[in-house]
């Protein structure tokens, strides 16, 4: 341990110092809508560094030893949650899992009161999900209005931002690019096509900041329910996103497809006829990938509804698939989050 | 870690060889009936050490080391397991948590027989929650009937006890009146008034021991149905409680407020008219603390109704609110009584 | 932690190299049809190396250093998981612990997939216990069809396996006869009678492998609608196991009796008509004991019902009762399954 730790430890500054270079700037990472091409070059940069770390015989480095990571995780998740506790433990942080089901919330305490107390007992970072809007948001606000120093990370709020999976979903595409050195540059002119339900993920609204940012050319498909007209409009920016209600169109000659999680409650919400009809209309198959180019992969951030976003076999073909690279970077890029936001740096906001 | 370890055992030793000197003598600690002011004292200054270990930048410390602690908390909490898990953490315990949610509780195993279990597997210090009154008392009677050595920390049973959340409180409060040198006779005269459902309330219960040896001046307040006239009886010394049903008599002259919470399931049994009409009549505002010394401090366990046992601005004005301090002392609280019965000076019983 | 560990690394070595000559082949641990008397022998003399470790004041050794251990429990589970993990921490592996109550489950994800999302995180050695039959089996062999290298160990599937509470009975049945040096031939010619609801138990499966492997003479008792006449040809060998349906004829001369958990749900499924009647002809008390050889020890792999399966005197005289060291036995146990899987050993299949 002291052996792997130290030679992790040069590693990882080796990292912040590239990173302070870099001018990283954020305390939190609540949304990508204010990063810049150099913050998310930072932030693959740094998980490659952690990348190596972890294919290493001792996977951990002491970089967050004696920082606590407290996980609040109001609306319950397999993947995020697991991964970003990994993460932290091979930084070395002390971590704590708050987990809503043997919790206080049901005696009446209110969310900012909860996020006080973890503070109280010397929480340095936050690790935070909720199912509303803003949560993470409001409890950042607070631990800056009193001073703290507190670094909140948002793992999901809403249907709002899902910054740690739009950056691994970046990683795993520069990776796929250029294993060796993944960075935006990487994506410039590739297109990007989403499908499904655009209008609901919080994956997809992180990931057309990163991408855009990246200059890749991003295409929007689904349902006009879940796809509406004005949506690429909240970009803000010159660059209308196109957007496709037929699935053939955003799929000609794209290099990536990100397919994404289908909510079965949608039915229920009259916004899909049936699971069968969407798969007919918008489901990957190996027949449709025929329209992209021949080195197209698919991603799908998880949990997958095997034939419905997507062919069994298609997620199953590691040629095509990205799927297990997204679970594997998102140790490396959740790290890298942690590092980022925890060794002292980002103290500017 | 070695460096801050060996430093951290030789601060942990000096704790222990003042707590020899004072002659701990506990192996459990399941309510506060028994403690001499000695051992409050001993207590209060095996804190002071861990705190000033928790302000190191690795605040961990080898004292317990090897040693398995395990939660069984058979009432869910979230800041008592949390704030217990932590401080067992930075004793380098070994942790297991005992959840009843996914437990053999279920299959009809007797409370007794969970212990044995994870007695089995080599716990040396069980900390228990328990709704029923008694449970954490017969698991440490049969840990000592079967000369275990396993030590038992009640971390509330039932109506009756809750000596960790009395000790952090006796601990933040002695610390307001002398920072560094917190022990029982800075209480001596001061005058405190626990407010609310005493009567239903295990935190009051275990206070009323410890501020009553401290030699402060305890007054309770609350309607009659949740403090009943022969309440203060229950201490059987010669100084009896006065107690108070309307709040401003509690309040007059008051250095500390001690505010309980109010379950809201009191409404349902009569034993309240609502939740409106308890905050005009023992609702804590800025306008009755005048009241009180000018330099009065509020205290409440958490977590807190706001609006209700308080109002919302006093919680959140550090001049008034000593909540998050009750929380900070817990770590370090939880940490000196884990030390003081795990690490073999507390073998009288 | 350093001299403990490095003295712990070579015990563990001693034990790997015993095992190396002992040609441990190995990748799973599903079930114990396939276990020759070596590989049970090489369990033994394994837990024991690891029952001196857990003797030591430092309990962890650092043979697991930088593996993931994950526990993926579908079903819940007190003392097995608990076990598994605090086995796995002293072997200083990383743990992550996958609970289904908050859990991906809910939204449609395949149990294969959700091995996958973990294996893809880095996980070396899954743990998995499952409600259905062959679940570990199928993650296994797709394990193995991807070409991980991963290790599966089966915690429980279904009514068919129990792998590790077989071998941590043998390992208690074992230590009885010779507590330095517990060994498979030390159970030649002793009866062991199991005695309650073996149809439905993977426990008794699994002990009936190895105890008979072991040379043991096993005895089944049970009314016939938990022991059905044609039970015992399952195990395919050219000695019929006798079966009993009262249990006089069991107990006779009986070195160790194993009663099984009785599942309450048997009542209503008309196998069963009280659990009166059923403790008045199958449960354990002192008297009928007096038929067994007078050295008789009682074993039970919890969690028990007291005064159905077994007298609640009898569970607490540990002149009798083995229920403890079987708890004890696990921690050893399992220390021993994870390393002889988990250090490189176990790559035959």
């Amino acid at each position: 341990m002291l052996e792997g730790g130290s030679v992790g430890e040069s590693v990882a500054l080796d990292g912040a110092s590239t990173t302070e270079s870099g001018g990283w700037s954020h305390r939190h990472i609540l949304s990508l809508d204010h990063f810049s091409v150099q913050d998310f070059d930072t932030v693959l940069q740094t998980a490659t560094s952690f990348q190596e770390v972890l294919s290493r015989r001792t996977k951990k480095v002491p970089a967050l030893q004696g920082q606590l990571v407290t996980h609040l995780f109001f609306e319950p998740s397999t993947r995020t949650r697991s991964s970003f506790e990994l993460a932290a433990k091979r930084l070395s942080a002390d971590v704590l899992n708050f987990s809503p089901g043997t919790s206080s919330l049901t005696k009446g305490e209110t969310i900012l009161d909860t996020a006080k107390t973890y503070l109280a007992m010397g929480t340095n970072i936050m690790v935070i999900r909720h199912k509303q809007t803003g949560v993470p948001q409001a409890i950042a606000a607070e631990m800056d209005r009193l001073n703290t120093g507190v670094c909140v990370l948002n793992a999901g709020d809403g249907q709002h931002a899902h910054p740690s999976q739009a950056l691994l979903d970046l990683y795993t595409l520069c990776s796929v690019v250029d294993r060796d050195r993944p960075r935006t540059d990487n994506l410039r002119g590739k297109k990007i096509a989403i499908v499904g339900d655009v209008l609901h993920s919080r994956v997809a609204r992180s990931n057309l900041w990163s991408l855009v940012a990246s200059g890749a050319e991003v295409h929007l498909a689904g349902p006009p329910t879940l796809v509406p007209q004005d949506f690429g409009g909240f970009l803000g920016n010159n660059r209308p996103i196109p957007i496709h209600w037929t699935l053939d169109d955003a799929l000609v000659d794209a290099d990536f497809v990100m397919t994404l999680r289908l909510q079965k409650e949608r039915m229920g919400q009259f916004l899909l006829p049936s699971l069968r009809e969407y798969h007919r209309q918008f489901g990957i198959t190996r027949d449709r990938l025929k329209l992209c180019q021949p080195s197209v992969k698919i991603l799908h951030p998880g949990p997958t509804n095997r034939g419905v976003e997507l062919d069994s076999d298609i997620m199953d073909d590691p040629d095509l698939s990205l799927v297990s690279c997204q679970v594997t970077s998102g140790i490396a890029v959740r790290m890298a989050l942690l590092y980022l936001v925890g060794s002292g740096k980002g103290l500017g906001t």
